[in-house]
């Protein structure tokens, strides 16, 4: 498998090869992939090389398993994995190869619908904020949250967009503005505490961010910070929209309150790059996510259109629609 | 003037020569040194400074000036000016210098007051959250948010402290850890997007602030990110204090819409240390502070005492009460 490595952006354009499964959820665990939907495809892949590197099925089946561990809160890992794993018990590897390389192919054609769909959103000239990276390197191609601002942009919308850094990884300073500057949207970096601000002077028309889980109820796990900017725009009555493929929804899960929040190093916090930021050995909260409730969801796009609440009724409609193939917005 | 360099912890206790008042405009605006009670002494010292160094009553008012204007948001840089200068009309050099060792003097007897004071808000072992740094590198000596922690600690009521990182500067990851660290305070650092889902999952009984102006409507300007946090407090009924000596509190100021809010340098948020951590170039929204509306604000904390809403009432008397001097907390 040869991956982009997401950590050394924007500096360089590297490519990882990932020739074992260790090495694949190497790769997973340190956020040289990240994403969502680019887990779901990298699960997938990383089933097919197992079918490809491994003789009996046990031992695909035990990879699979430390493949969908790899990172606990994203469902769209686990979904990846599972789909290939089913198409090499039924056919062997060249089956989980297919399987994957479907993931892939259908991904795309999703974020385009997603993006599509999510235009009723997304008014002329908007001021957007969003947070983290959902852009195409967190997908296989287009893009979730920032598919919707890119169908925007490619409608003459002039978006401009407000871009948290996402302390600790930085993923919108690393990430999205590398995205959004080789896109030419207009785009204005900030640190994560500057979003409130912003929305006090009447400065932001919308929050546009993506997600990692989606509960039954329309909980909603995603890139610790969403929860502030969720709070901060209720107080300012702005609009809080989510972006994801209809695969981030977990209908198994019933509320936020039972998704795994997977606690990262604390060398995450303390160091940037080569410099350390905070004195040794202090004590560490780093929760690589957090949960938004229902509540405060005031719409989720997906591939299947536009969810409102009461989302126990609308998401599982999603999902049928989804499962039916993608559904090209009007 | 001999300044510890703020901008070298936690790494290394490093010191600055100011001979010029051209070095210590260039050391406020660096924030080598910091924090508004800081600044005050800093402003009185350098009128001091000046009046050493220059020949005209007219050159020392230039001068005087300058300082005042290095950091535009902080009223106590202002006021410790002020203060230097009128006794060196008044007395010349010599007046100025001792208007300036009284006020760093003042200054930590304030504070320790104020400790005393805001210990009523502060239960026995209270986890608390705290943003920036209000410590004792902040002011003379004892600390303002910091210095009401510390008095607790002193009492056994053994706080628990998070301690947001506060991009861009990460004043919290540097300063505020470092002198917890050094207090024996049980300290636990976050990034500033990680404090809401702390919130939510009642980890917080309540947030402690400093204050860089208070408007006579108990307004408070504070290091961007203060207002997200006080947003997201009220949201979940945490009581959110501001700590701050009186000489913060601008009764000439009738509301937070016409303090000025300083825009800094783009590369604060674009570097860390020697890492590039966004695309060369990119737009970047970096204010210092935000305002914090004072029907947020719990209660206010002052070597006066405690002031509560209405603020247009409560802060008229404690600049009163602190005028005829420090008030000793019963």
């Amino acid at each position: 498998m040869r991956i982009l490595d997401q950590r050394a952006l924007p500096g360089r354009v590297r490519f990882l090869e990932c020739r074992t499964v260790d090495q694949l959820c190497d790769a997973i665990r340190s956020l040289a992939i990240r994403g969502a939907p680019a887990l779901g495809a990298a699960g997938a892949f990383g089933v097919a090389l197992a079918a490809r590197n491994l003789t009996t099925k046990r031992e695909v089946r035990v990879a699979a398993n430390r493949i969908g561990r790899a990172r606990p809160t994203a469902v769209n890992l686990r979904r990846g994995v599972d789909a290939a794993l089913a198409a090499f018990e039924a056919g062997g590897p060249a089956a989980a190869l297919a399987a994957a390389q479907q993931l892939a192919a259908d991904d795309v054609a999703r974020n385009r619908a997603l993006g599509t769909h999510g235009l009723a959103l997304v008014p002329v000239r908007a001021r957007v904020l969003t947070h983290c990276h959902t852009g195409s390197l967190a997908c296989v191609g287009y893009g979730t949250a920032l598919g919707v601002l890119r169908a925007a942009s490619e409608q003459r919308r002039r978006p401009r967009v407000f871009v948290d850094e996402t302390r600790p990884l930085l993923q919108g300073a690393r990430l999205t503005m590398w995205e959004l500057g080789r896109l030419g949207i207009d785009a204005t970096l900030l640190p994560d505490g500057a979003a409130a601000s912003l929305m006090a002077q009447r400065a932001i028309d919308l929050v546009l961010v993506g997600a990692d889980r989606i509960a039954a109820n329309g909980d909603v796990a995603n890139k610790i910070g969403t929860y502030a900017l969720a709070v901060c725009a209720r107080a300012h009555q702005i609009p809080f929209y989510v972006a994801a493929p209809v695969s981030t929804i977990d209908l198994a899960c019933p509320s936020g309150d039972v998704i795994p929040i997977e606690q990262r190093d604390p060398a995450e916090v303390t160091h940037v790059g080569r410099s350390q930021i905070a004195p040794a050995g202090v004590a560490v909260h780093n929760p690589a996510f957090d949960v938004t409730p229902a509540r405060l969801v005031t719409a989720l796009v997906t591939e299947a259109g536009i969810a409102r609440p009461p989302y126990r009724r609308s998401l599982p409609a999603h999902v049928r629609r989804a499962a039916e193939g993608v559904t090209p917005a009007s």
